[in-house]
């Protein structure tokens, strides 16, 4: 595939020069439309050593207005990346609505690496596919234009590019020892490659392969072609209906209904209880940190079913310096620009830490589903998109816990007036609160389906009997401590 | 001072039950006041191990709305963190405006340790006290409201607290053996202690001692006094006026005058001369990164300066892996809803890194003054806010270059009508930029007292005559090469 890259003769300089001020005028004129769209444009410069990745990205940055773009390369990761899922870092840069990223490698750079130099055996290098798979095809579910460019030389020519290089001394010093350990793996880096290349060549995702022997033909190459991307995408009328056949209504068996809300316990032994729960929480925790175990504690439930104090049960046993409570409420304008999912990849725990989210990503098929704040397709399409991040979690070595706190409506309208009475509770009751009650029976659909579609073996939903705060509170802290001990082999 | 704080009798549980109700639902009015407020709140709780910080900060968690606050602890740096001046993560979680931010211990936590520990030196103790100060003062001055509370125990309450925490098997393990560590150390620690707090108590930032052996009535103190102090600040009409005198209207020399911009360079010696200086860049970068040494670059200039050029001749020289250019355009909302240094301070270099901004913290004392986006004082403030920042950046192990553009008015306007005339050069002229051009004196008014007030040793302006784009790129450059030089004792 790679090999049959027409090399072509490149353009002469005279005719370069005529071409550039009108493809920098039009790539500033695509910017700006693009700014005013819901999206972001993501390009990925990926290609052999040598071939002028950085150039290009470097010339593009030229041409284009430096405020609308961003340039990203990365090098060995932080601790900080390290004790993440490996996408983190991805995540955490991604361009929001309006403007253009470009990516130097970057997610393409390591399964390539670790198939040739260290050896990756197939399975694992097709769960790396199916993850960059994954991670693109949410991307551009949800808006994201991406362009992959795959600069290439043939042996020879990388040869030469690297002697010239090195043969000069105002240049000798791109050249690293790394350049020409990969080009004795020439071959076996092609091959890498052109699997790679097939496995994620995808309709919304595609890869234009450029012959970058022609220096100046290959610059001219990928700015056109982004160009013209950018501006199909700007001239159709809307973003294309990418909604996923797999969700099928009327398949959830009502789940809510079979709980039995009327367990209760008593004041004292629910103290007694807790006490000791805390005491096995504490240990398991330090444990888990040790270990390097990250848990990822996911809160939803009615308003007022009591998730707050559950939650309050929890960090009680923890070190402070060790958890963080993220409450999700309006998302700023930066999360607001972003993937629905960016707001949270930013507070995921490091190795070893614990995150609590009071209410979550559930949001895309709870709140957004119900009062229509996203599309049909949207929200459909979100519950495998929400396994596949959770299945990035758990892979990178986080404990899931998901629980939805239930009560009756009965319940929660005697919670309601009770708050309505206490000077210091009405605070927490609002008229969304009485709004939201209204379309009980919606959410009873919407909750079922959820718990349907994103109920994992491993990131199960705990469905969480609430009427009792009691009951309700030692059944959370209890599941937090089995799926600890479980993580860690203890049971 | 620690010692003869009044040892009071707690108060009966019957009390304390009486007394909570209202306090939280005062806690929570006041919180939905501050919500509206253009400051943020910062609470925090420090003291002796087993004084209940943690206890203390959970129960406001609990009383207080948690939708608005936030709590902080910190354990050992990440290397993203050691890679940064030691502030950067204390910047990096401050509350923005309108929420209440809870630090434990926070940055009184490594003075203390470092001095009775590890023996830091008198001057050194000072300068970290220094640090402390400055920080708060630039928070403070800026309208955040910070409160410090010290929970004290006597030695023999210290001793009994951590005995009887050991004791019972639910919280034995809140013990660690750093506490009895700590324990035998008590009067170093508490005459450190007490210099670290005399040192820091300021009108802006007071301190408050708490007696923490009187558990029940320890964390109703606390509560109380944010509440009073918060209710405080939102009845006073308006925010303080905290000008500092430092500026002197008319000491600056004019400076921009002197600067002769008649020099040019032809353009094959610009060639060879940018050659052989990207040559020389290149590897400096290198040797900086792997002696950790970051490196800041400031560019501020008139519009069609320049500055984008200059940059990108940088950065060609560079590794993409290791520079990051910054382009300052208007602040989102979350770095809007920050003290002005914050959206800096999220961007700096981890060590070895480069970062470029174009335009940067030097707006407050430009286009804010001339233009009035802030007031009179807050900008004649921002000098010593300013050479503060920049002071912790260089004893950070950055090397700061700052880079004013200089161009003369007839050669703007030359500019100014080529961009109307080229296409792809059209997108960078703006209204903005013409109406600037009619404030050109008071600009030069600012920039003449900027330089003079923030030209420092350690970070000095340089004033790069423009009207000769090549001679102005080769300066900038040349420049940074040498400072690098410098920095790295090569010269």
């Amino acid at each position: 595939m790679l090999e049959t890259i027409a090399k072509r003769k490149d353009i002469s300089k005279a005719e370069y020069k005529m071409e550039v001020p009108d493809l920098r005028h039009q790539l500033v004129l695509m910017q700006q439309a693009v700014r005013q769209k819901p999206f972001p444009v993501i390009v990925v410069i990926a290609g052999v050593d040598g071939a002028g990745k950085h150039e290009t990205a470097d010339l593009l940055s030229a041409w284009m207005d430096p405020r609308w773009l961003r340039t990203h390369a990365y090098g060995a990761q932080t601790d900080e990346e390290l004790g993440r899922p490996e996408y983190w870092r991805f995540w955490r840069d991604l361009p929001p609505n309006g403007l253009v990223g470009i990516y130097l490698s970057a997610w393409y750079s390591r399964p390539l690496i670790d198939r040739v130099k260290h050896h990756t055996g197939d399975a694992e290098f097709q769960r790396r596919i199916h993850e960059i798979n994954a991670f693109e095809r949410t991307l551009t579910d949800n808006g994201a234009l991406i362009l992959k460019y795959w600069m290439h030389l043939d042996k020879k020519s990388q040869r030469k590019r690297l002697e010239k290089l090195s043969s000069d001394r105002l240049t000798s010093w791109e050249v690293e020892p790394k350049d020409w350990e990969h080009w004795a793996l020439y071959d076996q880096f092609i091959e890498a490659t052109e699997a790679l290349i097939q496995s994620t060549e995808t309709v919304a995702a595609p890869w234009q392969l450029i012959d970058a022997s022609a220096v100046r033909r290959r610059s001219l190459d990928v700015a056109r072609d982004i160009l013209e991307r950018c501006n199909n995408r700007l001239s159709a009328d809307a973003q294309p209906d990418r909604g996923r056949a797999s969700y099928d209504p009327g398949a959830a068996p009502p789940t809510l209904d079979g709980l039995v809300l009327e367990q209760s316990i008593e004041r004292a032994e629910y103290k007694h209880e807790l006490a000791s729960l805390n005491a096995r929480l504490g240990p398991l925790q330090r444990a888990a940190r040790r270990a390097g175990i990250s848990t990822v504690l996911v809160f939803e439930g009615w308003d007022a079913a009591g998730k707050g104090g559950a939650i309050r049960r929890i960090t009680s046993a923890l070190d402070a310096r060790h958890y963080q409570v993220i409450p999700i409420a309006a998302p700023t304008d930066e999360e607001h620009a972003h993937h629905y999912l960016w707001r949270f990849w930013r507070h995921l725990p490091r190795a070893g830490r614990l995150t609590i989210f009071d209410r979550s990503w559930y949001g895309r098929v709870l709140v957004e589903r119900v009062e229509g704040f996203c599309n049909e397709t949207a929200w459909q399409r979100a519950f495998q998109e929400i396994n596949e991040f959770e299945e990035t979690l758990v892979n990178a070595n986080n404990v899931v816990c998901k629980f939805w706190v239930h009560i009756s409506p009965e319940e929660q309208l005697q919670r309601f007036e009770e708050r309505k009475r206490i000077p210091y509770k009405a605070w927490k009751l609002t008229d969304e609160d009485w709004r939201n009650r209204e379309s009980w029976d919606e959410y009873v659909g919407a909750v079922n389906d959820m718990v349907h579609y994103t109920s994992t073996a491993r990131a199960p939903w705990t469905l969480v009997e609430g009427n009792d705060k009691y009951f309700a509170r030692l059944k959370v802290v209890r599941t937090v401590c089995e799926r600890l001990e479980q993580a860690l082999g203890q049971n």
